[in-house]
């Protein structure tokens, strides 16, 4: 297993792949970030398993499938016995714990009805970890709590107010000292109310480096869940005035996507989100300050490296960068994410072993098919943790960091959508349990099958915009065919045995007979 | 909701469909259950979710496909947060309670490690049932309680010994006094060493009727759960000598099917069950006394309905007579079941409603295809319960009974299989997780998609018998491809978000906005 003894698992929340500069953006500077992927391997080609918060990371914290783990949306509870990563890493002696953001929601009324006793499992609410700071990082006055850490914490610093939250870290101020609200985005280049050092990215990197440094020598496992660039886009000076209209990438969209739209897309971009970064002015207004949020994000990882390379924890600590989903950000004529576009379904992802075994693909770009569940899996596989294939749809990329070209690497990845809590929905007069939709990817083709409608069909080898959607082009019958049958396949294959473990069974493969059982014996 | 207050769920164990008089079995006599069949609706096309007793009761139990519950063969735990019968009937105010066999298994490694207080959940490890009396009726020794209450009870009347449910019930004796084992077949037409009043299927029956008394007035569902005519295959006197060898159904199987066999059936066939059955002797040993055992149960069903037409039951109870799944008894040389052809899958299915809504289809035969998972539904229906279609994956049978011809009536049925328990396994070097099955049958064609092989296919209009297995028939390529889209189309439409029910979406259907989430807000 080598020398690997903790995990740094930093999240960042709606970051796309292709807004660092190791990934290529022309103009943005993540300096800290660009040098992890010099120190690991960055992997160009990784999914989400649902282009939506909550849904994404519980895939991330259980290691399976959208549809596997049931959570298919924001605040839909996760059931009460499914594994996630800190019941696979406690075992192997690790503290597993949180800093920041996981958009869990626990299964309360099954807590209640089992008489479960949550004093005692403290983790049943927390998604398996040691909450030392859960912040899910949306605080809307309507539902805001006065005594969140990060606000206390604000008001310690000088930010008056019940929420601080709001008014100072995701606020701007008027001329005459009024609280625009980062809320709306025409407000999204103005600065926020807190100075750089009080932000919620400033605070989360901090209590990392607290909580590391309270450890001690116990091994542990941080998942650093950053709530940016997520909305509101809103940093404090220097980040909102670090780009300009000129730094971003250009819209990805054309004019026959929205004449042709595919119904489902067609109904996205009627919400809200979508119609306003339709304009060139909310884009020239919100994505610079978005690609200051990344910037700052980076300086705090720049920070903590620094930190951990005084503390001795550079060679013992698996490193991963990654975030839950992207961003369209405009493009398609769409904002928000959910649809299965790379720019909402890829993912930066990055993965430093310290380990001397993946010396040799330090720095590399590898473009295999990659999926947010093979992390969970990794860590087993780095700290010398049992696989639970019987559970667990990913697969460790300790191989491929350490150059290895597994024959039978995936050739295919899969994301999941429900998109039954979205104004689309009434739109497209549909029932809330039938507004599901599997992407499939291969190295050429997205198809994503959307239920009660046609699919969505792109040829990334031609059309790598994803421009051109071919899911009713009549000369592509075959390749839509064999799609479907791809995605029938992973379905029949998907993990819901989860109570048996496949040694367990073999321990018990025909036995009847040596334990009584004389069925059919003459 | 009609006067149905009660309810009644009998259910034998591994009883044919066809062994009954009121289903046409030229021989057998089976006076009670063909009354019951006089009195509601016989459903003549009704299938099991699972050709194996454990996952095809948690079907029936939890109201769910298999691999939807989880619980995919013998001895798998169910999930801790699986909703059960009891837990759908109870907020009705029905007490929920088990006489004989579920073959629930709890995951006791997930309530230790959620801390969970049984005491407390007495139903967690009861299916969900208060188990008045829970007894899965296979009590080898090796294995057997002596405290185990129908061996206690025997001991009272006067059957010595640790395990009198094998050396009484299910023994019979020699010439010499030795026990003559029911284990071994060729004991079958012996008498079992217990007189007929003190068999499983008359303490069972005892019991239910003695619980239905000690309940007086509260409402209840009793679900009545007989281990016969499952073996050990040994009757009592006078049921074992009450058929002969003349009176069994002629082997339904030819000489192509064992040279063409498809391999998964082919290594089904090498077991020792499936060899023994290939005999004719044997056949003609068993079948007489597996009959005998099924009027056995007959002559107990109409103890216990005279028993409820006394207590003025029969006017309020619904009344459901089924089977967990069927017995190949040498029929395409299998013995057992687990594989998918009529003998096994397809489930005598009697519901009798005492709602005057449902006198007009009094003794009607119901061609219409219904699953094991309509029941719980049609309990619901019957009992004004809310319909749960976010976890219930079947519907409720009350329209069909009330002679309604529902235009969206179902035209298939699934069933699913997971033998990586059996030694077929090895026969055919598979994993452990690579050993599933999926059958759908339509009006016309089943089909069974065996993974990691060619599907089965039969044409059940020109081929009833089965006899002729199309599955690599070229002719019938798009016919196979269009089954496939169906299991496809059901794979996609598993019920799997069960923490949030479909009106909890509903009431959140684009309410971010007014809940202060402004993302998009220009």
């Amino acid at each position: 297993m080598g020398n690997v003894r903790n995990i740094l698992f930093i999240m960042c929340d709606q970051l796309r792949a292709d807004y660092l500069g190791c990934s290529g953006h022309p103009a943005i500077r993540t300096p800290n970030i660009d040098a992890l992927a010099a120190r690991g391997v960055s992997f160009t080609r990784a999914y989400c398993q649902a282009p939506v918060c909550g849904p994404s990371r519980m895939s991330f914290y259980t290691g399976r499938y959208m549809f596997s783990h049931g959570a298919t949306y924001n605040n839909v509870p996760l059931r009460v016995d499914e594994w996630t990563i800190g019941d696979y890493l406690r075992p192997l002696g690790l503290r597993t714990g949180l800093v920041g953001k996981t958009h869990f929601q626990a299964d309360r009324e099954t807590i209640a009805r089992l008489g479960i006793d949550v004093a005692g499992h403290p983790g049943l609410v927390q998604c398996g970890f040691e909450a030392w700071e859960r912040d899910d990082g949306l605080h809307p006055d309507l539902s805001a709590d006065p005594n969140l850490r990060y606000n206390v914490w604000l008001r310690r610093h000088g930010y008056e107010g019940d929420n601080p939250w709001h008014s100072a870290a995701n606020s701007a101020e008027g001329p005459g000292g009024e609280i625009l609200s980062g809320w709306h985005m025409r407000n999204a280049r103005l600065p926020a109310r807190v100075r750089a050092e009080h932000s919620e990215t400033a605070y989360m990197t901090g209590l990392a480096m607290e909580t590391i440094d309270r450890l001690g020598e116990a091994p542990w496992c941080l998942h650093l869940s950053y709530i940016k660039p997520h909305w509101p886009y809103m940093a404090p000076a220097p980040y909102n005035d670090m780009y300009s209209a000129a730094d971003i990438l250009p819209a990805n969209r054309n004019q026959i996507e929205r004449q042709a739209a595919h119904p489902v897309v067609a109904a996205f971009m009627q919400h809200e989100e979508s119609r306003n970064f339709a304009r060139d002015e909310v884009r020239e207004t919100v994505i610079p300050t978005y690609m200051g949020l990344i910037s700052e994000i980076d300086d705090h990882v720049g920070r903590l490296m620094a930190f951990l390379g005084e503390r001795g924890r550079l060679d013992d600590t698996l490193i991963v960068f990654t975030s839950d989903h992207g961003d369209f950000l405009g493009d398609h004529w769409l904002g928000e994410k959910e649809m299965f576009h790379e720019e909402a379904v890829r993912i930066p992802m990055i993965v430093v072993d310290p380990d001397g075994r993946s010396d040799a693909t330090r720095g590399r770009k590898d473009s295999r098919l990659v999926e947010a569940i093979d992390l969970l899996p990794t860590f087993l596989d780095a700290l010398g943790g049992e696989a639970a294939p019987h559970r667990l749809e990913g697969r460790s990329l300790l191989p491929l960091l350490a150059g290895e070209e597994p024959g039978d690497w995936r050739d295919a990845v899969f994301s999941e959508g429900d998109y039954a809590w979205r104004h689309a929905r009434y739109i497209l007069g549909l029932a809330p349990d039938a507004t599901r939709a599997i992407m499939v990817r291969t190295e050429r083709w997205k198809h994503v099958a959307f239920a009660g409608f046609r699919p969505q069909l792109f040829d990334l080898e031609a059309d790598p915009g994803e421009l051109r959607d071919l899911g009713e082009d009549e000369d592509h019958a075959a390749i839509r065919r064999m799609l479907e049958e791809r995605i029938a396949g992973w379905l029949k294959a998907r993990r819901l045995r989860t109570t048996m473990s496949n040694e367990a069974i073999a321990a018990r493969t025909g036995t009847a007979k040596q334990r009584g059982y004389l069925f059919g014996v003459w």
